[in-house]
């Protein structure tokens, strides 16, 4: 197996790219061995962290395709997976031309059950997301800009040796209802819902999480609205429970079900993402939570559960949290209070 | 044209994807139209900020195939290019399925030479690195650590609503022998070299330079090396400004070799990567520096110059700036002192 993909390459070495939108280094597997590609601008890296890998060196006179075709004789394989959903067209291109015996691979398999190391690493990085939580609520006050927020909860991060995971959203009244609203100048006025959804990433691995509270006091509509979402979340974590204790197979457009219907069943509109999806070395990954995934949920897989309502030109409410079927339960890694939160 | 890749989006249309990793959206652009695709959760972005294409949204039920493919039979289009850089063989292979015209096209060259708003953008980014580099030397002392740097300069990028454009490097003494050394937990210690390599993102564009400076007394054989650096880059630049104002031809690797020519001349090694890269959307753009680039360097390009000695186990020195060809002259766009800075 040909290893391209930045996460991959993490998660089977332990090297971790710089920049990944580079071709830094990359990896292959073989039955009997399993080698580093990699240029002399990261082979100090290769050598203090990757040790249990061969490290070759590549450059322009010992070009990867010329030293690659070599083992493939040596070794004499005749069937090299390599990574479909990484390597581009050009790439491709470039491969097929060695007429190395290359055949598209999809391995994303092997990442979605996280083993007890992975789970630890994951509830670590929720930690820190809870404490940059609480630790906000305090800052709070009127006047205060979306990028301002967003900056303390980063800026928190950065204390505990951690960085996000992805660039933080900081919603603030109507803006909530882009889901994927970008962080700007908006300035908190009084009597709105504040949409955080964040992320951290803590020694390789990845939090998400999402947060609506609200500043001033809220209508009996808006706490309405609030608790619509929070059942929504806790209905599919209930089914979660329910299947996962009763050994009954748990698929994931299921589960999707259960949440979205909640909210139609009481007169809100439906949300425009998926329930939720895996996370690990990457805040998206497979299992996908969504009304079109057919995956079975099975022991390992930590994933999100994260419905919404959006009302554009209003309000938007998202609560987020991240969810772990171990042996014999199911659990929440994120730990933050959900109830509504409200501040003043 | 079918484009898909995050920089190239964010070129043409003005979308910024949230996150580089995902497929946030696509244009097409065809003799008579200019579409944008997203889904639900991006349209409500897209109506704010891309205003000048048609947005056509795409769901599991109007799938981006069936209505791409209605607009290729409408408009006749007999020839769509695909970035073969970026669109993953998977992703091909799907296209390929709808029997769409597509052909590989690279379109690098439309953001290789940057107009006059683009080299103000980048400007302005260098400008707040020269800033976050002189407020960072009031900060060092003994026993700082590389990661609390790192933070410092962050801190200053975030305080000017910019963000680093990749991963703060800063590397202490014979780290900094590891040309692309991971920040770590290393505490500063009298008479050695701290190297910087840093970039901002602000407003879209990118900056990137480097500085190593000296904490301490450093001894004549370290100020030697510091000069055979700069004396390199310096060489780089004259032949740029020689060669521009003569009205010449100039060819990338030339430029190379005149910097790395002169480090050996001197008795030092090779630096292991290339002379310098284009940057603009991206850190790492077109044109190439290198000993193998061939391309011809034009009205416009901005590019980075950035020489360096490594000896592993003892010293790294680079100074890098990032330099633009002008209509009359060569320009500097990083102003930080070059000379060597020595802290105590």
């Amino acid at each position: 197996m040909f290893i391209t993909s930045p996460s991959n390459l993490t998660y089977f070495s332990g090297f971790i790219p710089l920049d990944i939108s580079e071709r830094e280094a990359y990896i292959c597997i073989t039955p009997k061995h399993a080698y580093i590609f990699t240029s002399a601008l990261y082979s100090a890296e290769v050598k203090t962290y990757v040790t249990d890998y061969e490290l070759i060196e590549i450059s322009a006179q010992n070009t990867f395709s010329k030293q690659f075709t070599q083992i493939i004789h040596t070794e004499k394989l005749n069937h090299v997976g390599f990574e479909e959903n990484n390597v581009t067209y050009a790439e491709f291109m470039k491969l097929k031309k060695d007429q190395i015996p290359f055949y598209p691979t999809d391995i994303s398999h092997l990442r979605i059950r996280k083993d007890t190391e992975e789970i630890s690493h994951i509830t670590n990085a929720c930690a820190i997301g809870d404490s940059a939580f609480s630790s906000l609520l305090e800052k709070i006050h009127v006047g205060i800009t979306e990028e301002e927020v967003a900056f303390e909860l980063e800026l928190f991060m950065r204390k505990q040796k951690a960085i996000p995971s992805f660039p933080t959203i900081v919603a603030f009244g109507a803006n909530a209802a882009i889901p994927h609203h970008v962080t700007g100048k908006t300035m908190l006025q009084k009597n709105e819902f504040i949409l955080l959804d964040f992320g951290v990433r803590y020694q390789r691995y990845c939090s998400d999480m999402s947060r609506t509270i609200f500043f001033g006091k809220p209508t009996k509509k808006q706490i309405e609205m609030y608790h619509a979402v929070l059942n929504s979340q806790q209905q599919a974590i209930t089914y979660l429970e329910d299947q996962w204790q009763q050994k009954k197979e748990i698929i994931a457009s299921e589960v999707d079900k259960i949440s979205r219907s909640y909210l139609l069943k009481h007169g809100y509109p439906s949300f425009p993402h998926s329930l939720g999806h895996g996370i690990g070395i990457q805040v998206h990954e497979s299992p996908s939570i969504s009304p079109y995934s057919s995956q079975r949920l099975q022991q390992g897989m930590v994933f999100s559960i994260e419905p919404g309502i959006y009302d554009v030109g209003s309000v938007g409410i998202r609560i987020e949290d991240l969810v772990t079927l171990e042996k014999n339960s199911v659990s929440l890694l994120t730990k933050a209070p959900r109830h509504l939160i409200t501040l003043s």
